[in-house]
């Protein structure tokens, strides 16, 4: 089953207490399609400029991603450029050109309308709300946002999030959206403007899902060496919509480990700076990851 | 098998977003006592000033805690005063009255020095070393300490851990006083130094646990209610050490089961001012409130 990704495709300059790297592969399009490469089929809409470097271009080929949605403009690629500090869990951005994006109209491939699996990647939430138009019947629709369309844009936001059945972005913008501090209520306020479920993403304090009244908390995996959390949250959706996409369950039971599938993709993305680490990733390490979870959240009845 | 604790004891007063509590019972031993006497003996040494109201002395032996290590001293007994914001992850201190704490020199009473368990709360180091040298061969010690003795005694803390099985302290703590802001490489270096285990405490988060090179992951239980956080940690240490000392079972698996019953008895804690939520707790809601934990934390293998 395919999935249908809408999203940036950036040069990005990040710097990290552990180093820095200068115009490098980047973007949550580009995070997403290749975490949910390794268990599905990706089709990506986007917008670079004239400089984008061919070697990515292969590299998204290598990887089997669809890119006839990909299309390339007059002008430069979207640049982002930021660090860390020594607490990785809050990235400060140093500078952003939009540049060929500032004009992107998202324009959905025929052949990518039929597309059961929708991510939204952190974009305008009216230019989400138009791919989602495009789309027929999906059965999944999820979707990520951020600060600054939750100040900006709040009704279009609400409008998208109609539209969506499954949101996932972070604990502070949890808060932000529903405007409670307390997770628990914003969580149940988010639910009640459309989605059926609420991913809310914890960096390294794993991830939280609220649906049908319930909890489900996902650990996350402690590091020895985290480089770059850049990407984090995208690779982690893209294990997380891949996996369902790829095993077409959408039970209880299935969505609960395809969080943690994408908890295991994350983990792997942080070891190294932009998409380096998922380069060289294997399947079988994935598994090995995904029992390693099990066993740093696993405990015995009473 | 009864539980050794030595820490204090408190009149706190407390203001949260969600209302004020005045000189009410609080301290690391009480909160310890409590949790930890649903599930085993506790014996407690401490002091008091001649204004502890009889009424705190009748909840501490209604929970048929041993208090003949407690001692009432000339003077007015501890008091500490906090506030929490919004974020109710950390407190900030108004004010401290040391007061009869100040000469407080323990002294663990014969029929108290062959318990097996051991806790030293959060005082200072020397005093924590000179009660274990007053317990005959405790089967496990653990220990809670805070940035203060970190940073005013490095090298009696230090000391002290030499002879710690079980360090219970929170992340910031743990990187303070491995000086590494990478919490593997943190806890790594803390069990070179004579613990055998690292507990981290992350409030909203959950728990950590390293041992034998491995880490279990604890999830905290959403809350639509967090009252006051106080005690939360010390809950915990004595929900944790009380179901240890029951079962009187060290394997890794009971280890990880002492944990989430930790978590569990700070999930209640926190649901009202003072102590007051444990005064009306019951072993049934203990036992359910463990089995909604299992759910919230359980995913299936691949």
């Amino acid at each position: 089953m395919s999935i249908l990704v809408v999203g940036s495709i950036a040069l990005d300059t990040v710097r990290t207490p552990f180093g820095e790297a200068r115009e490098v592969l980047g973007g949550s399009a580009t995070y997403f399609s290749a975490a949910a490469s390794f268990f599905t089929e990706v089709n990506l809409v986007g917008v670079v400029g004239e400089d984008f470097p061919e070697e990515h271009m292969a590299f998204l080929e290598s990887r089997s991603i669809d890119t006839r949605g990909l299309r390339r403009m007059p002008g430069k690629t979207f640049r982002w450029a930021g660090e860390y500090g020594f607490d990785l869990n809050e990235a400060h951005t140093l500078d952003t050109q939009v540049n060929v994006f500032a004009d992107f109209k998202a324009e959905v491939p025929e052949e990518y309308r039929s597309s059961e699996f929708l991510f939204l990647a952190n974009i305008d939430p009216d230019l989400q709300r138009d791919v989602l138009g495009q789309v027929r019947e999906p059965l999944l629709v999820a979707a990520d946002t951020m600060n600054f369309w939750i100040q900006r844009k709040p009704d279009s936001l609400r409008r998208t999030l109609e539209g969506v059945h499954l949101l996932i972005i972070n604990d502070a913008e949890t808060r932000q959206l529903a405007g409670d501090p307390n997770l628990v209520k914003a969580a149940k306020r988010i639910l009640d403007w459309g989605p059926r479920a609420l991913i809310i993403k914890r960096g390294e304090y794993g991830a939280l899902m609220f649906n049908n009244g319930r909890w489900f908390a996902a650990p996350a995996y402690p590091l020895e060496a985290i480089f770059d959390p850049t990407g984090a949250g995208d690779t982690f959706a893209g294990g997380f919509l891949g996996y369902l996409a790829n095993t077409r369950n959408l039970s209880d039971e299935n969505v609960r480990k395809a969080i943690i599938m994408g908890s295991v993709m994350a983990s792997f993305n942080v070891e190294d700076f932009s998409l380096d680490r998922l380069k060289t990733l294997t399947y079988p390490e994935i598994e090995t990851r995904y029992r390693e979870f099990k066993r740093l959240a696993h405990f015995e009845d009473l």
